[in-house]
């Protein structure tokens, strides 16, 4: 049991990883995501290019933990998939297709979570047992961590945090249906939209007017000191410190990470989240530690490799 | 390993019920909770408890699994308490000293956290394995069960669901320092304070103006058929709701079991939660099923001896 395999399924490619035990990564690839003809080659696709890989280093089965695979959907704790929004999967029993295809144990994981599983084992929250992770990127997504397992929830929807309503009086829509979630305030186009709203509603001068919109601008001005951008970063920080500061008050984390995209912006980010998060936060939830995701991209692979070790 | 106990401390009384391991209570009592000297003989009045109906029933200490204890406090896993608000408890490892006092296994939990865990096992969330309980009381109180689990958190403090922050423009003080905690909204206190804000903002007849203003006569006259008292229900309803919904899109729960005092108004409470919780909850968790506990004050006792025989 020297190894295992952790498998990042995303829309365009799938992501892999052969780790050691210990965490180390002995060797990482990607493979093409074939999503057509309802995603019924994606499997036998990974499948194939784990059992390559074995054969290539030389290793048996009998010294593989598992694979474990973070899919891009809720998935439940048997590993059921009921409909995937771009991998073209209806109905599938990912656990147990994985299995009969090769013969290896394998566990599976929403994506989001199990690259929370990642950071806490590898990454930002390194020796924490209970942990939220939100991951903000093109959407907002999120992983919370009890005890060292991931919250996987009744239908594999546990810590959909970019849904939490945080405006109530919001009249555009997000992508859910709802409208005032998260996601419309702190995700890469959240906060594309909160800039423009911003520049349109005042004629201050800003670094803003001077190229592109979007996240990195708005941070990059923020840096450079740019008053109006300093605002938008507050808004955007409001929302989401005082979202995980409701999420704390239910689930009493020991750390908050925060990665995607966004987070590359880098520790400047930090102080506009926690500031709300501080103001707002139940007292015994106060301390909680702040951290930015380590592991970038690899975060997927390195928590799906977790779930097997587990 | 036929028997277990269960253990409710209370500020005022400690409830205490002999199970066998089937659920059923062989037979249940009280004791006085005796605050002074810094509560220093609270658990030895319980052991002696304990250990005085073992000698009456003859029944050996083999054949009992173990002792669950509810605590009005945050407690860690290890059984740790660092301060109680009405016990006289400071730093204290109740789990140890129960173990050390009584030479039988030991569990603790949250007494919020422990009423849930008994409603799961033999009560409004009976055959759940995630589910959130809300007890509408002075406070408003809450546990939050994964797996079949305690959710407890790294401080003890999982499932602070009166404290999740509802309204950010509430300008009085919860009792916690913040503003705009649930408590203020939905705790028998907050239907009490909400109903007397309307009243003073109206001058419509109701007969909330012919006797006390409480949660009780609230949902009284609800059921009457009363205009105001529906307002003031609905006012109500969407803060509890829309914080539920946001709570389960962390936890995606199978069901919400609503409990405490302010429940005993029956079903006619139900809609008033259900409506806007569907209204906001994120699509994966529209179908939860919403409950009222049905244990009353034994759901704490149930709980902890639940704690003892998982």
């Amino acid at each position: 049991m020297d190894y295992c395999f952790g498998v990042d399924i995303g829309g365009t490619t799938v992501k892999i990883g052969l780790f050691q035990e210990d965490g180390n990564i002995r060797e990482k690839w990607e493979i093409k995501t074939r999503t057509e003809e309802k995603g019924c080659r994606i499997l036998p696709d990974i499948a194939k290019s784990l059992l390559n890989s074995l054969e290539k280093n030389g290793i048996s089965k009998e010294n593989v933990a598992g694979i474990g695979i973070g899919v891009p959907a809720p998935i439940t704790e048997d590993g059921v998939v009921k409909a995937t929004a771009n991998l073209g999967w209806e109905y599938k029993n990912v656990k147990e297709e994985m299995e009969e295809l090769t013969g290896i144990r394998t566990a599976t994981g929403n994506d989001a979570n199990v690259a929370a599983l990642g950071e806490m084992w590898l990454g930002g929250g390194r020796g924490c047992k209970n942990m939220i992770m939100v991951t903000l990127g093109t959407g907002v997504g999120g992983g919370i961590l009890i005890n060292g397992k991931i919250l996987t929830g009744e239908h594999g929807a546990g810590g959909e945090i970019g849904h939490l309503c945080v405006n109530y009086e919001e009249t555009d829509n997000c992508g859910c249906g709802n409208h005032g979630c998260l996601e419309q305030y702190a995700s890469a186009t959240g906060i594309t939209r909160l800039a423009k709203k911003k520049l349109d509603s005042t004629d201050r001068e800003t670094l803003l007017r001077k190229g592109p919109v979007n996240a990195k601008t708005v941070f990059d001005a923020v840096k450079a000191g740019d008053e109006v951008a300093d605002e938008i970063a507050v808004e955007f920080g409001t929302y989401l410190g005082h979202a995980l500061a409701n999420l704390a008050a239910a689930v009493d984390p020991a750390a908050i990470v925060i990665g995607g995209g966004v987070s590359k912006a880098g520790e400047v980010l930090l102080p506009y989240i926690k500031k709300p998060y501080q103001e707002r936060a139940f007292f015994a939830d106060r301390d909680v530690k702040f951290t930015l995701a380590e592991l970038g991209n690899d975060a997927g692979i390195c928590g799906a490799a977790k779930l097997v070790l587990d």
